[in-house]
């Protein structure tokens, strides 16, 4: 049995930003076993599951990400919507759109220090979007 | 309840290549409200999500995993079959060989912008195939 | 119809490990068509699928990933577990903590040359927990 939910997120600034709470609360109740599928609808933002503890994580993980796809590079051709546009798109691929994580006794099942971050990759990203589908 | 069905794809040179049609015409019926896995049987190409409209995208996406994981680096041992095959690993690990689609009111569901790509990162790869499993 | 069953791996020193006979050995008695989700729950650990034949791709593969997210790098802030994690960190996220798996005839359906690692990027990791679920 599946159930589908659209969840809309505020507006992120660049950076990776901890939603698990936001998820959480826009959830209907969920089965005792089961598992979540979030799909984010945006090809220059992505999702990942990364420490929840320390905030400086969530920083370096930003630099990184950074430098692997760096902004003004001249070998991009697609340059018409920014700088920050193609790195975008980059990142999005590397950290993909979708997470799918277990449901066990009724709630979200992660590790000890896991948390669900959105990684916003425009500077100006907006709101975006995510599906959730959950099936027991 | 879970259906399964084999896609062969035609052959593509390297580069990233929107499969999205092709996946939907080899698809069976779909459920109302669902979930597609693609998974991708091979450990030079990857699967990914991006963007569908200007296809300088997707050669900016070759471009950037190209120098990501470069061909001839002096550290590589597993060389033997040829300059694009360990690259070949390394970026299939990075971007994944499935995906996991949310379908709604009988179709696959994506953002306006999102199409689905194969991701050939051999010189000549061949013929690829995907286990499309849809459960809803 | 969903199954879930936890999974403590073996300590593995740091790299990619295959681990495809320690899942097929913990797992329940598969159905005949269906899915399998693995998720590990850590944040400087990894899964992913690669080629299983020659040795040699792993040793690679671990390679490939310090040069993207190497060591020591001076933009990090989060530097006081050590030099190797918050590289395990990026890695983690790069790579992904969970696979979906296509079951097909009662066993894990991959292609010819394609297994499961755990990617091991802390020193010292310990035991890695996964959460697997079955759904049919």
């Amino acid at each position: 049995m599946i159930q589908q939910h659209e969840i809309v997120l505020p507006s992120f600034s660049r950076g990776f930003h901890p939603i698990t709470g936001i998820i959480e609360r826009n959830l209907p109740e969920l089965p005792e076993t089961g598992i979540l599928h979030l799909f984010l609808r945006h090809t220059s933002a992505a999702l990942t599951i990364n420490e929840n503890a320390d905030p400086d994580v969530a920083k370096d993980l930003g630099y990184a990400v950074d430098k692997i796809a760096p902004e003004n590079d001249p070998g991009y051709i697609h340059t018409i919507e920014g700088p920050d546009d193609m790195p975008a798109h980059i990142k999005s691929s590397i950290l993909s759109v979708s997470l799918t994580i277990p449901i066990t006794n009724g709630r979200i099942s992660m590790g000890t220090w896991q948390g669900i971050f959105l990684c916003e990759f425009r500077n100006n990203g907006g709101r975006r979007r995510i599906t959730a589908t959950v099936y027991r």
